[in-house]
């Protein structure tokens, strides 16, 4: 009875019979292993939830926000405040999962996750602060570290289509921080809040990486550089690798999955979408299908909000003409973290990506009873980042020493 | 459609609609964010199990521990091995959470989650050892820290009805460790596994507690003792501060929830149970229920064992007619932590034991939001145990300075 979701994310049907919102909720208590929403504010909030209602989901997480930044205002303790303003940034983001982003409600959601993340950081002491990175005459949300250092590696982190770099803390930033490294969480054009400054998916996504990487020069930071990319970003991050100069002095890639051929991942792994006829069908399918799916409709039209004025119909018709990256370009130790329950196109281009690059780059996979099965291997992310800075550590120390 | 659980334990309804299936089910998923079974992991095991159907529980938490061990065996970074050993350790105690403790089978399991957590142990490097303490002609199976000093004080961790000394880990063992406390993790007469070595719960259980603190006393140890209690180890640990000698240097009591009236509390908080005609009735209404609800039968089935040849419901009938702790005894500062979703009679009952404590004393209640409102706050123990060290701290310093 499983509906459908976006592509084979690898869900497991244990909370939600609604394939995306069944992902979604796995994705949240995957978080919860580090912080945030705890799993009992979660099982609370998800039973609130009426399967396959996205307004219900954003009124619940709504509720939760509502009630985890008031424990956040009233603890005296710093580090029960700084878990409570953590669980209220990640429930500030679980409502805009499936809300409308054009409205004023999302709007305030999206700057309240972002203050919440702020309080946070203060609370836990967290040697991070946030860092608006000026491009194309708006800017680009990050957050990275205080202590910059010319010998320790900087991790820069990269998301995908469905997060923010309020996210990214769970995606490598406690981690690598913990390991010893500096991080830079980054939202490029299409991420997070940006779709609100014109900022879309696309060219200008590649043109903000090296706006990103000017920056952090230009910050001063004259040290290695790790590049570190979760879904879509595993596409930018591969194509950065390509395009990199010696200057950038990019030494690694982890990527949870590296995508060096973004059309063909287009049109293998989201087949009901994206490969009978892009443009005309996939617009009606949207409509089409917020009457039978509406959580798959408010996803889509997220997407869609994201990718701009082509929407993500001419979005994908735009990306699957791009030509894929030029595997003798990848000259350095990549890390490839991929799930048995993702799509096996990106098993296939994680494995020509860990092919083409140095001899110490490695290919891991995790099965479903590792938890980490799903996509982002957001079921056991202790275990994925546990692998990627043990990785890490042999191709580029946080020490800066070889 | 709830079906009837033990009592009054706060379950979420999220994941089955078997009562105890779910309670145990969110249990599992609130020791996730401390270490252990993956949250995917987790729902990955869940998917696998039929609603009420406790054999298909054991079963796929068998092959979860399966699993785990496998994957801890071929690990070869040391903290994916020790995150492995973790999981492993939790996955055969959830699996004995709904099997016939009397059987071969189970007798294996608890000694394959012994070993697995010592697998952890060592694998990880935390500075705990395990420890035989002598009792009664056959031991109490405990975890020690390896670097016990006169100075810093030792938190005594005791659960209740449904732990073991491993499962402890989470509910204080490592949370104390990382705050700078000496800790021991034990199992009283009637926990864990010595029901199989003949030892029960009952008066048995206090004396234990004695033979416990005399024998960390017999180890050199001098200096100050908090004790923690979870569960019906709110209960021993109550009822250890009304009868210590002042050389056991008790200094402190947290609780979830600290109980001074065994025998009200049975009477009110597990109404279906034990009110109406405890001996008889009770004995039946097991029988009975393996017939509509073969989930609450399994767990019965293992109380009767842990509570040995009166069975539990002679020894309901026993603590009925234990006197209450004399709450004049109780010159201490206490913490209780209660939950929301927890009986009523706990909430009276720990607000007694923080009235009668030292003007330190403090009564925290978790509302629903928090995630932590469940028995033993196992939906947010990260927020539970920062309030608990946060507190320990002005009282009983790690440092051992007052």
């Amino acid at each position: 009875m499983k509906r459908a979701d976006l592509g084979r994310r690898g869900n497991y049907g244990a909370l939600f019979r609604n394939g995306t919102m069944d992902f979604l909720a796995g994705w949240l208590l995957g978080c919860s292993q580090l912080g945030g929403l705890s799993p009992g504010a979660l099982l609370h909030t998800f039973a609130r939830i009426t399967d396959g209602d996205p307004r219900s989901w954003v009124d619940a997480f709504a509720r939760a926000a509502d009630a985890t930044t008031a424990r956040a205002e009233a603890a005296s303790d710093p580090v029960v405040a700084a878990g409570a303003w953590l669980a209220a940034t990640t429930a500030e983001r679980a409502a805009l999962m499936l809300q409308d982003p054009r409205t004023p409600n999302a709007e305030a959601a999206r700057a309240r996750a972002a203050e919440a993340f702020e309080a946070f950081l203060r609370s836990s002491g967290v040697p991070l602060e946030p860092w608006a990175i000026p491009f194309a005459g708006e800017s680009l949300p990050g957050y990275v570290s205080t202590d910059l250092t010319r010998t320790r590696p900087l991790v820069v982190v990269v998301g995908g289509g469905d997060t923010s770099a309020e996210d990214l803390w769970f995606l490598g930033g406690g981690a690598f921080i913990e390991a010893g490294y500096a991080v830079l969480l980054v939202d490029l054009p299409g991420q997070g809040s940006t779709p609100a400054d014109g900022l879309h998916f696309g060219p200008a996504t590649l043109d903000g990486f090296w706006a990103v990487l000017d920056a952090v020069r230009g910050r001063g930071f004259g040290g290695d550089i790790v590049l570190c990319g979760w879904s879509g970003g595993g596409f930018f991050t591969t194509k950065a690798v390509e395009a990199s100069r010696p200057s950038d002095r990019i030494v690694a890639l982890v990527a949870s999955t590296p995508i060096h051929d973004i059309g063909s991942m287009f049109e293998r792994a989201m087949p009901g979408l994206a490969r009978r006829a892009p443009r005309g069908v996939l617009a009606a399918a949207v409509t089409a299908s917020s009457r039978f799916n509406p959580v798959l409709a408010a996803s889509l039209a997220k997407y869609d909000w994201q990718f701009g004025p082509l929407g993500i119909a001419g979005a994908l018709e735009a990306y699957a003409s791009m030509t894929a990256v030029d595997l003798t370009k990848v000259d350095l130790p990549v890390l490839a973290l991929v799930g048995d329950g993702e799509d096996a196109e990106l098993h296939r281009q994680a494995a020509d990506v860990v092919a083409a690059g140095r001899p110490s780059s490695r290919l891991i996979t995790f099965d479903h009873a590792s938890g980490a099965s799903a996509h982002c291997q957001l079921g056991n992310l202790s275990l994925a980042l546990a692998e990627a800075t043990g990785w890490l550590a042999t191709v580029a120390p946080a020490s800066g020493d070889p």
